[in-house]
């Protein structure tokens, strides 16, 4: 199974975004699809996929952001002011968990664009306003003219691994039973590796040495998160959990990870959904790929 | 052989960072080291090693941003608003190239710092003012109150490889004969793999199917960037180069990069500097690591 928000169809023609002629040229096709929101959320149709609308319902003051082209389409997301976190509605995460998978990467391209303009419309460097351009993949101050550029926040999550066990951590603010891998954002000067291990050491006191890579996928709330999955070799298994971090941490048996992803009952913690990279991590680390 | 900027011996006590009375402590304990600038330039010792200064060398206004504990001792460094890209003198890039590990990974992770508040005086979100918080690992809005943390941008780093070949480019305006792995930055709404597979593809024209990470390594300049190394199983050899990209692509031997990554005679193409990731990326290609 791939990583959740990963698989889009869409080719990002990167070197339409610079071509002005080109750009209006899409924007003046009639095949042009415009992505359908609520709010922030996807509108969902009955079919549980992405709702499309055409170019003709859309107001001409609305800038649009190139997603990328698909059969010959473009395919746009509107820009809107909408502001906020992860969907509150279960009916939104419902719909993301069933709907087909580039779908769901389509609008987590979408979310991420939205989320970053409205975070950049002023310059960091001059507190002036930004512009959109680049066919809504950058901004350009008015004042100073720095250009910006839609990024993402590298994000380690993992699993300390010791001897046929390895150790997950739950939230206080979770629903009782859920664990998943221990997380953190990587900081400027470390490596991929060297922010796994400290992050583990950070939350619960565990020395690791090898990391090993496993898989990625993005997230599109609360920012635009490159989330890295990864394995550790912890140098032993006694913990001290940081309580600010975490309610509770613990190891737990390849069998008792296999429950956890299954329907089974008398499972001994719940896994997070498969569009998670958490379980994409389980899975991984149960199947020893 | 450790990737470049790796390898910091600093302790990067987060829960100090948000304590204000132990950050405060620190301030005032006449062991602290400040680390030794000139612009943004590192100062280098007649060892070849980072210059640290004394708390009473450093004028009270200066603002000092917490690098981290080391031998109990606190190091600081200070937040110039010196702007600027690479390093322009050969010297500093020798200085980089031969100080300890250890030493390059403390001033790169110095030098994102200061690039990152320099970028950060506003907030993107409200174009207020911003004020140095968390003793010095954010900014803080002075208008909506807005936290904005140091991160980095992921980059992709890259040898495409077709039946015992890898795939390397130049740039027009680097030095003659000097080629490198491709690269590009990650971009919202995707995972590693897939980034690295499109820019293979919009550059050179070739399409890759499995994507192996390899490893990782912080670069501080021109920002703060994250640099992801891996090898991409190429599905065919006929390249079509993007000019505005590349002055050049080709296909090496496993020989041609043993070469290029030694002093000996008789070269094909200049490899990069052991500092830089793709450096890293060819030695574990040719060890098969």
């Amino acid at each position: 199974m791939a990583p959740g928000f990963t698989g889009s169809p869409l080719d990002r023609v990167d070197h339409l975004r610079t071509d002005v002629e080109a750009f209006t040229a899409l924007l003046n096709d009639w095949r042009g699809r415009v992505l359908g929101l609520e709010g922030l959320d996807p509108m969902v149709s009955p079919e549980g996929r992405l709702v499309w609308k055409s170019m003709a319902d859309v107001s001409l003051e609305v800038e649009l952001i190139l997603l990328g082209l698909h059969e010959d389409k473009p395919h746009f997301v509107p820009l809107t002011d909408a502001k906020g976190g992860p969907p509150r509605s279960p009916a939104v995460w419902r719909a993301l968990a069933t709907m087909p998978a580039e779908d769901a990467a389509i609008y987590g391209t979408a979310r991420s664009l939205i989320d970053w303009h409205n975070g950049h419309r002023y310059c960091g460097a001059c507190g002036s306003t930004t512009k959109i351009f680049r066919a809504g993949w950058g901004r350009k101050c008015e004042g100073c003219h720095k250009e910006h550029f839609p990024r993402t926040d590298p994000v380690v999550i993992m699993l300390a691994e010791y001897q046929g066990k390895v150790l997950v951590g739950r939230q206080s603010a979770w629903p009782q039973g859920n664990y998943s891998a221990l997380a953190g954002f990587l900081e400027p000067g470390e490596s991929v590796e060297e922010a796994v291990r400290r992050e583990i050491f950070e939350e619960a006191g565990i020395r690791c040495g090898a990391v090993r890579y496993v898989t990625s996928q993005p997230w599109p709330f609360g920012g635009s998160q490159l989330m890295m999955a990864c394995v550790a070799e912890a140098l032993d298994d006694q913990l001290s959990i940081d309580t600010k971090e975490l309610e509770d941490a613990r190891w737990v048996t390849k069998e008792e990870v296999q429950a956890a992803l299954s329907d089974a009952p008398g499972k001994s913690f719940n896994a997070p959904p498969p569009f998670a990279i958490a379980h994409t991590l389980f899975r991984r680390w149960v199947a020893e790929i």
